[in-house]
């Protein structure tokens, strides 16, 4: 059997009783202020998946993000609300020491029990090939110092999307790019949630390159992802009130959309 | 003082100590196999609402929805997460004897303290003039008698999008309509709620007239919306699965995008 890759060891979870959880919050995954909250979807997802024997895969994953998670010990508890059917109902609380810090609410289910109709009309994201998309990793050093969380994957943007890095933001509400982790660990439906939530917000396309720290986030996961390269696609379409909605599309390396988010995030102060 | 309006009195909470509220569902807002979960969303925010003075507003709001409620006596318990700074988070429960019908995280703040600042790039709903959109009051009897909660608005349908009550489905998953309650009371945050899930399901233009029940749905206020008719859209562009995810975005009469939701939900049997 091969070692867990680097994802697998940094959601790892020790079973504590009924529903409870100790993990070790890794701090490969900060960025800006805190811990990146895709990558605490992912670990929270994967406490709700061991709570729900036969029913692995997240279909929907709604997390409130309460306080700003930091590297080190945490206790995840969940709490089955309904089981009964082809679906299961969780709620679920990732705590450190009295604080706080992500509250969810999840529906899980076996996506291979489901049905094999789909009818997908959103257009499926078109990027130019991967050797022609620039990588996260070859952006400047105070770029990467300030988010340790690109060296865990593998991402080039769409060209059009990276003038931020260098000063220069494209002015429209998107980002786009292929998505790997850097050690090649395939996606599954866990991993799908922290796809969700991984690349730079799209406000650093919109001259605000602060923190946009993320209220609420709203994950479907709607088919297991074929091996290989992931293309992701942020998108918003209404700023105002100093918050912003972005919505994620993730497509699998076969063309088909694997999973799609809205988040509610706040705007970064300038 | 006016009395009350209709859906003021079908959303009103009895307080029964710290955080419960006792309530009595109307059998109004039945559709197909239960009540709406619109309707139930703006019960339980206005539940909500009460346990967190100061912060009157839901900013976003996400239920999860366990089994069908009915008409008759309910209650709402609220359990305040967390209440500092600006927004407050709370999870909330709706049950029906032992059942529990539907469970809700949500955060909420005060819109009128929020920033000014509005970027909008989502295209304004195009509807013809009211007087040219089909009323849904004007349905076949038999659409009517399955859905009494038509007799809750004054809704007018985009003439493209109400083929399937003739038996003739556009074939396009989207929905559109004007949009008031018919008793005239003005739209407001808590309102909101319900507007964001009041429409018959896209499905029915995909020729799948079947309820269509809804796991999840998440619903963010952005703005106080101004008196007067909405518009109000619905879309959905992945079907796979056995699921669906229904976008809706909801315009005020000054053009102003002040809501949006995105559910997942099954799709109906054949």
């Amino acid at each position: 059997m091969d070692a867990p890759s680097e994802f697998d060891r940094q959601i790892a979870l020790t079973p504590e009783g009924r529903g409870r959880y100790a993990a070790d919050l890794d701090a490969g995954w900060s960025v800006g202020g805190g811990l990146n909250g895709g990558y605490l979807l992912a670990l929270v997802g994967n406490a709700i998946r061991n709570s729900l024997p036969g029913k692995p895969d997240p279909l929907a994953v709604s997390a409130y993000y309460l306080s700003a998670a930091r590297p080190g010990r945490a206790t995840v508890t969940v709490d089955v609300r309904r089981d009964g059917g082809r679906v299961a109902t969780a709620s679920a609380d990732l705590v450190q020491g009295d604080q706080a810090r992500i509250t969810v609410l999840a529906t899980y289910g076996d996506l291979d029990g489901l049905g094999d109709d789909v009818r997908t009309t959103a257009p499926e994201l078109d990027l130019p090939p991967v050797e022609e998309c620039p990588r996260g990793s070859d952006a400047p050093p105070a770029v990467l110092e300030m988010a340790p969380i690109m060296g865990r994957f593998d991402m080039r943007f769409h060209p059009d999307d990276i003038g931020w890095v260098v000063g220069k933001p494209s002015g429209d509400g998107v980002m786009r790019a292929w998505f790997r982790l850097a050690d090649g660990r395939e996606p599954d439906p866990i991993s799908l949630l922290m796809v969700l939530d991984a690349l730079p917000p799209v406000t650093f396309n919109l001259g605000m390159p602060g923190w946009a720290p993320t209220l609420e986030l709203s994950a479907h996961v709607r088919a297991k992802p074929a091996p290989g390269w992931l293309k992701v696609r942020h998108e918003t379409r209404n700023l105002a009130g100093g918050m912003f909605e972005e919505d994620c599309e993730v497509w699998d390396s076969t063309g088909r959309l694997v999973a799609q988010s809205r988040q509610l995030a706040m705007q970064p102060r300038l």
